[in-house]
Parts: structure tokens; C-alpha cells; sequence
């Protein structure tokens, strides 16, 4: 097969076939295809899409390209979520116990943060002694054994989208929804899942900013799924403020466990529920989408949720008792309250501002190689649409380095809106696709 | 400088800076840019163009990554012609000792062919001895000793060309005016040149196949020509039939002795009598257009030329004779005679088919390391508009394998057309621009 003549057809509009994409990506993947065409390529699906058919083609190919996990002890269903990130974004440690608890199987593999938005394997680390960089066949036992696991990527599940991303990288070619969609399905169904709940965010602090931005790319991955014989759903959801009270990794762990024990904002309470719901009635576990609510809260009523997560942390070499005493995550040293510059109405939190602010702190990463502090970060004390006096605290910044307060002051400065007319956020739960 | 800023600036159809084109020209040629940036960057441009002041920033870029060639003993005029590539298209080797007889200055570096065009360096290469890989010293001797010479590209004279195209070959984004135009006016500006006449073919055999193509072409070239100071026009001229009755490399060159004997064919004694006008006026020689076209008549007239070009193949190593005693050139083992297959008027013969059929018989290459036959080729005994009858013979064919014949036959088929009713040819000379 001729690479130039498959980039030609792109470049002009065409569309590949599925040998074709499967001769590019299986070449890329082994290298026998140079980068440089594999990036041409790139740039010609950057500016002229990918079809469904292509975009099946796509994701196949890259879920060939590796090692899909298989679940020979497991009669039931199994079922994930995927959020397209965001900024206090801390549903999955929340969620995978509740369903686990009622009776699915959630095999998790999640991310790292970067940029702005926080990451599940950054928040899981805060917890002493947990280990995210697991076997997939201990993944596998564990999903078995627990009902899920909490592990990172690994390079045998779909190593194809680990190159091509890296290529995407260096060529400004991951703004791009096909390129997008193709990547998140192929690793998610590499985990050898029978179903999946994408929360796609959307709003100032999501890759999505606007509410059509978001739509196109749920539908793009519902559709996606659907045509690997997947079920999956979206749920399109706010971003354009943080999500909870915490922002920073051992602070979320903190809110996580708050949650599971019923004292979680109501924020982060209802989104956990709503999503852990869609994915128990995927599994067919509650009759109804008013009964698997049902089925989710009671597993945080009854405790068992909570003692499912326990269970996990110790089963991944982490030290489970910092679910009952938070003296156990590290601590910042410094603290200083960020108080309002007026009275009136907060009428909005800027979300990408808030994790920018926290990244400066340390909490979050700038490059794919920098190191983070588990202990740093923001506790916001109000929610848009709260009324606030002048002077009266907003935010209560833990940090570590003096040197860094500064820039993250003026951050906060960017993120918090005060405004004389009381404003309604946004529903957080925006729009359900599939 | 960021790479993938300057990628994602182009991708979203921004002009990069001069800087910024400076920056990645630069490292590509030096390697400090990755093959798979650049082609990125290539496709981008392929898709959003390149506006004038970034195409001349580009031009400059591919100039200084390697040498020009500065002409210290010339004090006149230095002027060259480039042709976009055609069928039968040999005006070189005659226009080039036209103007030199006449008192300008031509130091040429020419290509070689590929696909169904010829190139200037396998025609000249079929005289016994003739050398075209010469020191760009020994070039810029030559032009100021005899007054033109003719050579092919080195590797000092804008490197960076040399890298592009190479990636752009493997990525399908050769087709694409500004990386044509600023490879085209970098090479030829590294000439050291200070005027450049245009010849842009349209029509079947060309590159650019219909007039409008061709036109934009050549106001790219032309403007790109006249932003580096450069005194430039483009004729836009036909190549729907192939120039004159040869085509094959021992063949054509014949026909040039014949033109500069005063005994060519009338389109490539008029195509090149009208070039090489353009270059003299351009460089002051002539009162008018009239009196440049009548100085270049008198070069062929008075012999002149002729005398040049035999000192030029005497200079580069050749066997000047063969101007005399063209069975000096080498000489193919068959012929056959191609016949009308029905009586009326030639109403096409198309040129990229004839090409082919050349290429068939080994006269051209079809991929870069392939070798040619300096002696087969094709010679048309009729052109468009004449009348003919069935069984008369339209074309010799000169060939050294038998095995070849078929394909060459077929090709033939497909290039003559033969209706009812008489066709004129299009005018020789479209268009001029600049």
C-alpha cells in the first residue's frame, strides 16, 4: 500500500479506508511508517475530519495496536467512566466503590493532571503508600476480587495512541475531535469493558468551552462506542466553576471520603451519584434510572461504598486508615486566606483560573515531566451565586514555597467575579447524549 | 522559539513571521527541527497558503541556507529562463547561446526529468562527453568566460530546498503554489542572477493543466521574483501538444542545432526566438521588444550562436562535432513508423500521453534512480490541424527493445485524436505576466 497516496486522499478530502487506516496505524505503531508522514497525516485529518467509518477504522486499529484486558472471572458487567477533565473533578475514587458496591465491575485505568485540570492518579497518590503502577494482570485479579481497580496506563493497552498522541503533541494536532474520540475509546475499550459513562465537561476550566463545543464531541464518542458494540451514554456537565470545595490532590482525597461518608458538597454529591447511577442501570442493576439513584445513595447510607475504597487502598499497598484520620495525608506548612475585594454577589469562580492558581502552588503540573506537591492547594469557602462582604474569606490557600503565592494570588484574583446582582450558576448536569 | 506554536499558527490559517519561517527553515536544514514538525507544518501550509510576505520570508530562508553564487568578473547582465516542464520543451540549449551571443549573461542550473516531462541535464548528457556535475567555481568561470553554461543542481545552492522537497514528496505536498513558487525563485535567485524569464506551461502535458492555473502561478512566481529585487515576467505558454517534432533526449538535441541553424520547427524556433527577446530586453539589449526579438534572429542568422553553444560543449567536456554530424549521437536500433488509424484532421496530440509513451521506450525515468536511454524517442511528423490520411504515418518511433513497443503503442493510441473537422491549435504564447 502507498502511504503518500493515503495521506493524498485525506489531504484532499477523501476518505481512508479501513485497510488503509490500519496499514498507517499498525506501520506508525512498529515503525516501518516514518513520523514524518504519520504527522502529514495528522494535519490533513486536523483540517479535514474523519467520518464514522473512518473514525471505527481508527479505533480499532489503535486497540489492535496493543493488548486488550480480558476478564475470564468475571460473569458481570463492566462498566467505566470517562471525564474529559477538568478542575476539582474528583468523581472517580467517589463512583467506582459506589458501583463496585452494588454489584458492578469497574476495571479504571485513569490519567495524569496537566495543564490546568487535576488528574485521578495524582489525587490517589496523595493516600500514603498507594501504588497506581500495576501489572494488567493484577489489574485484572483485582477487579475480580474488589469489584475494581484504580491503576494508571500501562504501554501494553493500545501503545499505537501513545505514539500517535506524542506525535500530536509536537505538531499542534490534539485540538482536533476525531483525533480526540479515537483516543479516549480505544483506551477505554482496551480495558475490556462492556459499557461507559462519559462526563463531558463543559465551560471555562474544560477543554469544551462552549455547550456546542461539548455536544459535538459527546456525540462523536457516543457514537464512537456504539459502533464497537459498546453501550455508552453522556452526560455534558458544568465546568465553568470548580467542582466541589477542594482543589489539590490529598484536599480532593479528603472530599472524596467526605462524600462516601454523606457530607460531601452538594455539588460533587449529586454528580458522583448521577454518573455511578447511569452506569449501574447500564449494568441492568435498579430498575429504573429513579432506582439505581436509589441503588447508589444507599451505598453510601450503608457504609459500604466507603469500606469498598478501604478495601481498595489496601489491596494497592496504600495505607487505609487516612479514610478515618486526614492527619495521615502530608500537610502543607503555610495557610493564608484569600478574602474578598468587595461586597456583593460571587458570580463566578473561573475554573481554568482556580487550577491555574493551583498548579503555581505546586499542585499540578506544567510539563509532562514536572513533579507535584500532594499537599498543596485551595479550599473555596463559597459557590457562585453566594453573597460576600468585603473582606470576608473566599478561599483558604495550603502552600508549601512562600515564592509561589504571588502569582497564585493573582490567579485568584482573575478566577473570583464580584457583581451587585445575585446570579444563578449553571445547572451542573447540562445535557444527557445516547 | 516554540515549534508547535509557530505549527499551530499556521493550522489556523495566521501568517507566521519572518522570524518564526527563519527559525523553522533553519532548523530543518540543520536538523534541529524534527522531519515530523516540518511536515506538519507542510500540510498546514498546503492547506492555508502562504501570503506573499511569508512567501518571501520562506524564499529568503531556502537562499541563505546554502550558498549564492556572486559573479565577481561579470559586470553585465545576469539572466536565466526557467520552464515549468513540458513534452519536447528543449529552449534551453538554444536561447541560452542566443543571449549569450548577444552579450547577457546565463548562468543556468537545470533539472533533470521525471514522470512523463523531460529535463534540460538528460538532454545535454546525450553529447558524447558533456559534463553537467561541475564546482559551482568552474560554473561561474564558465559563465563569465563563454558566457553561459549549463549545470545541475549542487547540494550548496539553497539546501533547504533540497530537505523540503524531499519531505514533501513522501507527505503529498508537492502540489501547492507557495512551496512550489519559493523552491522554484530560491534556486533560482542562488544562481546569482538579476533578471528571470518565466516559461509556465498549461495544457495536457503540463503541471499546471488549465489557463487559470497557470495564471496563478505565474503572478506567485512573478511577485516572489519582484520581492527579492529581481527583474521578472512569466509567459504562460502551450504545452496541449508537445514543442517541436522530438521527443527523446539525442533527438531533441539534434532539433536544437537544427533551430539554431535557422532550420527548427516553427514553435520552437518562435518559443525560444521570444524567450530569449524577454531576456534581453530585460537586460537592456534591444531598443524595444521588436529590436531585442530581431538582436536574438541575429544570433541564429550570423551563426553566433550556434559557434557558442559548440564552445560551451567544448568547455564542459562534450564532443562539439555532433552539431555537425549528428551520428555522433548515439543511435537507436529500431524504428517503426506509427500510422493514422482513419483519415481526417489531427485535432489532438496529447502531449502527457506522448510523455509516457517516451518514457515507455526508456527516455525519461519514472522514478528518481532510474536510468535513461539517451537514443529512443519519438518523432512527430504531424502536428495539430494538418489533415491525414488512414495509414499515413502520424510519428517514428526510435527504440532499443522490443519488449517495450507495446506499452508505447498504447500510449500512442491515447495521445492522437483525429476528427472530421479541422482544429486549431491554441496560440504557442498564451499570455504574458509581470
Amino acid at each position: 500500500m502507498d502511504v503518500v497516496e493515503i495521506i493524498r486522499k485525506k489531504r484532499d478530502g477523501s476518505a481512508n479506508d479501513a485497510h488503509e487506516i490500519s496499514f498507517l496505524v499498525d506501520g506508525i505503531s512498529n515503525g516501518r511508517i516514518p513520523d514524518y508522514q504519520a504527522t502529514a497525516w495528522l494535519m490533513a485529518v486536523y483540517h479535514n475530519g474523519l467520518d464514522p467509518v473512518e473514525n471505527r477504522a481508527l479505533t480499532q486499529a489503535l486497540i489492535e495496536s496493543g493488548r486488550v484486558v480480558e476478564h475470564p472471572r468475571i460473569a458481570g458487567f463492566k462498566v467505566d467512566k470517562h471525564s474529559t477533565g477538568g478542575v476539582g473533578d474528583k468523581t472517580s475514587p467517589i463512583l467506582a466503590p459506589i458501583v463496585a458496591a452494588a454489584g458492578a465491575y469497574v476495571p479504571m485505568i485513569s490519567g495524569r493532571g496537566l495543564g490546568h485540570s487535576g488528574g485521578t492518579l495524582d489525587k490517589l497518590e496523595s493516600i500514603p503508600g498507594f501504588q497506581v503502577n500495576l501489572s494488567l494482570d493484577r489489574f485484572e485479579q483485582l477487579v475480580a476480587e474488589v469489584g475494581f481497580a484504580l491503576i494508571g496506563q500501562t504501554r501494553e493497552l493500545a501503545p499505537g495512541d501513545g505514539i500517535l498522541y506524542s506525535l500530536r503533541d509536537v505538531t499542534a494536532t490534539v485540538e482536533c475531535v476525531p483525533l480526540i474520540v479515537s483516543s479516549i475509546i480505544s483506551k477505554k475499550a482496551a480495558e475490556g469493558i462492556d459499557g461507559l459513562v462519559l462526563d463531558v465537561k463543559t465551560g471555562d476550566g474544560a477543554f469544551m468551552k462552549t455547550l456546542q463545543e461539548a455536544e459535538l464531541l459527546a456525540c462523536s464518542l457516543v457514537e464512537a462506542g456504539k459502533s464497537l458494540d459498546k453501550r455508552i451514554i453522556a452526560l455534558i456537565t458544568d465546568m465553568s466553576q470548580p467542582l466541589g470545595r477542594m482543589v489539590g490532590n490529598a484536599m480532593e482525597m479528603m472530599e472524596c471520603f467526605d462524600t462516601l461518608k454523606g457530607q460531601g458538597p452538594s455539588d460533587v454529591t449529586e454528580l458522583s451519584l448521577e454518573l455511578a447511577a447511569r452506569m449501574l442501570l447500564m449494568a441492568g442493576l435498579g430498575e429504573d434510572l429513579e432506582g439505581a439513584r436509589r441503588l447508589a445513595r444507599e451505598q453510601i447510607e450503608n457504609g459500604r461504598a466507603l469500606e469498598k475504597l478501604r478495601q481498595l487502598i489496601r489491596a494497592q499497598g496504600g495505607d487505609a486508615r487516612v479514610a478515618d484520620d486526614y492527619a495521615l495525608f502530608p500537610e502543607a506548612g503555610g495557610k493564608f486566606e484569600y478574602t474578598a475585594s468587595q461586597s456583593g454577589y460571587l458570580t463566578a469562580i473561573r475554573a481554568d483560573r482556580v487550577g491555574r492558581a493551583a498548579v503555581r502552588l505546586g499542585a499540578g503540573r506544567q510539563t509532562v515531566d514536572s513533579g507535584i506537591d500532594p499537599a498543596v492547594g485551595i479550599e473555596l469557602l463559597r459557590k457562585v451565586g453566594d453573597p460576600v462582604e468585603k473582606g470576608q474569606p473566599l478561599a483558604i490557600v495550603r502552600y508549601n514555597h512562600d515564592g509561589r503565592l504571588a502569582e497564585c494570588r493573582q490567579w485568584l484574583d482573575e478566577a473570583f467575579g464580584i457583581g451587585p446582582e445575585r446570579v444563578d450558576p449553571p445547572p451542573l448536569i447540562r445535557k444527557v447524549i445516547g
